[in-house]
């Protein structure tokens, strides 16, 4: 079925096939992908696009001393068919299974863990320094998206490459896309590099180019040899030479005959060099070429259809998106601003009925938090929505653009908690404590999708800064429990009332918590259950009444325990002259690794059984 | 004495004076800034280099409704001249006194706080959005140095200007220098366009770049005016016009007229515009031209010799910076990463000696973090040397990219916890709760700057991520003490054992608690005092040994008491079976302002007298 490659043994390998022999093989891959990504859900479009780029490093590169860093990391499938893992596809990013991401505990060819955006170039010139001091002589190389070039720190690495001219290549991947459509000067610029006739006529220059001071004296006799096959490879692009990076391209990546030509020139270049190579999200999967968003981050679907298997019901991102279109239309000040997700952040109706009051500011969250306290500053009212894990880029803003001036930036931090199946860089589980530190900061949690709407009404009248953190996916255990609409600051509410332990939860954990409390019900163990839509400022009347009148207090948060809610309220009630035993419940010191989301629950016993257990374990 | 000075009652006044009378004001206002800042100490350099800026500023602008960020902000010292604060200059940076950064407290045209570097693009850009979406029509401009543009939250917003075209001008402030000699590729760009002759034969070109499509109608006419004056001030620049921002420059920045011309052009274009003035640091003060480093950020000094007033005995830097060259004489593998502060961070010496092994990637704290995680997966042996609120910037790669992976990164904190006159933007106050939570990292603080080396050595040895966390200046209660030269893991020292109370402190705090408790013994209060070396992992050993025998543990740390180290100690305690009471010592959940550090420990009674207090208050 896989006729060539179920015969590749090893990546070396191949370095022995003919161009023809790739394309073939190119086929191969694509059809693997489909095929298990189809059943496991995964990131497809963005593997779909790598196919040739993928084997042309594997053509010109030998693994074995030669690193490459994966941006991001989630377009590493092919990487991994080719270093042995065709066989764990099935188990992809699975709980135990193969992760989506590069590990180095699945590889010596993961060479670095990736997860996050536009980290490769910092990582890839980290270790091109080290090989020169350490008098070694392999490539470095990284791998990254044009989405990825938004992100400062990518621009930070830019600006060192080309002032020290450390010998390393940049291939950039530019498919016009980071997961939605790619915003920015920079996207712009490329964009104008690609269709520009006047980037196709420089072919008489390309023999100049070449002469180049940076590039080594072996390059001239080579040269003349590939000179006629490459079209419009080498046109010097003024933006990265200016910052004096070599620049080559663009070339067509899916072009292995072009790609291997541009490569075997770069790795001749003394000094930075960038491949600019355009290729096509969801290549040769018609539906993903159509669509490659929804092919990003993708269910388990149909092949021949491409038809989703499960469409998912209702979520938080939806039922945030919902509010923010009612309260858009209530008041004219509300502004949303995105970090190149207005998709995931639920925010696409908002875009489409409010165009000019929806800022996708690119892969850029702390430019996206200044932005907010400069917009808040002059009068608006902007919510930033953004997930946990990629707020943390921005905690020195959060800080000292937003708080210390107090500003009323909203922050809707999606995807708290624990999100699953991306792993370890992905799951939400620091914001309360990266943001709980943090003076003036208030944050709460709603307790069920529908009180977003409440707490978003809350934070435009608040006139401070906020944050309303809530999970991936919708609600679980909320039968019997209503939503609060009136808001006050600092206030509990009080969901059951009995015995002398108290469970004061947040969010979905107050779900679990209650059906925790009815599974102790049924066994005889009373409980009173109180949701904690305050995370910060703790309700520290109901804390000194508790602390007076229970005999317990457990705390249970989805976030690590250091520094987070439970420690803040085991903090006051240690304060108090009366007080009474505190537990916290919530992660421990450690990554929590890739997995169902359930499972993970389950393992971390924060899931309505293991809620249970370990109240019981404390009587 | 002053003046032309002294006849400005309103920053408005500025706008009637001829070009001849603002050359005489620049006299005076260089005048009245050595002879303040040489008695108070502050930011000269930069503030002499921005006189005549400023001053077009006010020429060409209202800012009773225009708006002016200033990037970092240190160099406003101009502005508040001329915006009535001249009488307080006696004050500056003193507790209570005048901010050396823009305060919202202290006038209205101080319209946005600064500190940090990098900000003040997003948040211009925020203004001017929220400006056009509230139909307003007034100014935002932007002023940022070449030194700031290596920031990464800096390229993301110039990236989102030149896409969105809003209205908005920036000036750079190209001075060549952050505080020390500017790096990167950008840097050496800029450097090119200063001193490239092509750069200066465009001056025929001027008209056509003028009808630009982003112009104005209105241009045209008064083009044609001043069109004869202006020098080689309208040149295309490939890197800010590729990203889609119209550049105007170079310019004089020190030629009023010419400055003023160029400003009245950017007034007219309708996008974004970016004006490159070249200014010089230190500028009409030869000691400080001469050496603007030694002038950046200067304590007093003497008006006519320059020299200054007290040069400060050994500290904290210092003692790193001679610990390093120490260790790298021995050890190959070790470099040393600064993001812009070879100088402040005590490295200046290591970079004479092995200018190969200091990598100073400019301001880019989030590069250099995983920069030095690159490195560490390749075999070396990186120490980023970084302030403790600089470091907040690198939050998610220490988390992400270093800590993930456990790569054996040394994070050398310099200016952790207060670090006085610079004021709330500056104090390391949160180092150890943004730390503390993330998995895999280790906490370390010297009790002495002896220790620093030793830590160091500990470091190298270690192979995980660890940061040691010191404070600004020196030692300060050391007598008795002697320095640990072989540290154990997670092992703590006791220094005094006596009574049933003990203190559990860290870094300078063990020295403020040590002298405390010396004092509460002269009053016959006895207590045991541990030096907690391991703020994380904590000595649960010990700890366990405490709780059981002792009446009372204080924690005192010079950090905000959430997500500390006394929190990791209360939280940790609170698990045993035998506990005592825990009283956590640090800061409150606010953030501190500027001021002497001395007075600000007393403020927050975390000196001597202030332990000794609280300690008794307990009892």
């Amino acid at each position: 079925m896989y006729k060539i490659l179920e015969n590749i043994k090893s990546p070396n390998d191949i370095r022995k096939l003919t161009n023809e022999e790739l394309n073939q093989i190119s086929d191969e891959i694509r059809r693997f992908l489909i095929e298990k990504v189809s059943k496991t859900g995964g990131h497809l479009a963005s593997n779909l696009g790598v196919v040739e780029l993928t084997l042309g490093l594997y053509k010109n590169f030998n693994f074995d001393f030669d690193k490459v860093i994966w941006d991001v990391g989630h377009q590493s499938y092919v990487h991994k068919i080719l270093t042995g893992r065709m066989s764990s596809f099935d188990t992809l990013r699975k709980y135990n299974g193969l992760s989506g991401f590069p590990k180095r505990c699945e590889s010596k060819y993961d060479f670095f863990e990736t997860g996050h955006s536009s980290t490769s170039i910092s990582a890839a010139l980290g270790m091109a320094r080290a090989r020169d001091l350490l008098k070694q002589d392999h490539h470095v190389i990284a791998v990254i998206g044009d989405g990825a070039l938004t992100g400062g720190m990518a621009l930070e690495a830019l600006n060192d490459v080309g002032y020290n001219k450390t010998r390393l290549i940049i291939i950039l991947n530019d498919n016009q896309m980071s997961i939605s459509k790619n915003v920015g000067g920079i996207s712009k610029y490329l964009s104008k590099v690609r269709v520009d006739p006047s980037y196709n006529k420089i072919k008489n220059e390309v023999n100049e180019a070449l002469n180049h001071s940076n590039f080594g004296k072996n390059v001239a006799s080579s040269l003349s040899k590939i000179k006629d096959s490459i079209k419009q490879l080498v046109v010097p692009s003024m933006l990265f030479e200016e910052m004096g990076v070599k620049y080559l391209g663009p070339v067509d990546g899916h072009n292995i005959r072009e790609f291997n030509e541009v490569l075997s020139l770069a790795k001749q270049v003394e000094g930075p060099v960038i491949i600019h190579t355009v290729t096509q999200k969801g290549r040769g999967y018609n539906y993903a070429e159509s669509n490659p968003k929804k092919f990003h981050g993708v269910g388990p679907f149909d092949y021949d259809s491409g038809e989703i298997v499960s469409k998912g019901g209702d979520n938080y991102s939806k039922a945030f998106g919902n509010a923010m279109l009612k309260l858009a239309s209530e008041n004219d000040k509300l502004v949303a601003i995105t970090a190149a997700m207005p998709d995931g952040t639920g925010l696409i109706d908002f875009l489409k009925k409010y165009p000019k009051r929806l800022f996708d500011v690119g892969i850029a969250e702390q430019h996206a938090t200044t932005l907010a306290a400069g917009m808040a500053r002059a009068g608006l009212k902007p919510v930033f929505a953004v997930y946990s894990t990629f707020l943390q880029r921005a905690y020195d803003q959060v800080l000292h653009d937003v708080c210390i001036q107090k500003l009323p930036v909203t922050f809707a931090i999606d995807r708290a908690g624990i999100v699953g199946e991306d792993g370890e860089t992905h799951q939400g589980i620091f914001d309360i404590s990266y943001l709980n530190m943090i003076p003036n900061m208030t944050i709460v949690a709603p307790k069920c999708m529908e009180e977003i709407e409440y707490l978003l009404r809350f934070a435009l009248d608040y006139n401070n800064p906020i944050a309303i953190r809530y999970p991936r996916g919708g609600d679980y255990n909320i039968e019997g429990l209503s939503p609060i609409k009136k808001f006050e600051k600092g206030k509990w509410e009080t969901i059951l009332k009995n015995g002398d332990i108290a469970i004061i939860a947040i969010g979905r954990m107050l779900q679990n918590s209650y059906k925790a409390s009815k599974l102790l019900n049924d066994i005889g163990v009373e409980t009173t259950v109180i949701n904690a839509s305050f995370i910060k400022p703790l309700d520290e009347t109901m804390l000194k009444d508790l602390a007076k009148n229970y005999k317990l207090i457990i705390t249970v948060e989805d976030n690590v325990i250091k520094g987070g809610f439970g420690s803040s309220v085991l903090s006051y009630v240690n304060t108090l002259e009366k007080k009474c035993k505190v537990v916290n419940l919530g992660y421990k010191d450690e990554f929590i690794p890739h997995g169902d989301v359930n499972i993970l629950y389950k393992l971390c016993k924060l899931d309505p059984e293991g809620i249970k257990e370990q109240v019981l374990n404390l009587l």
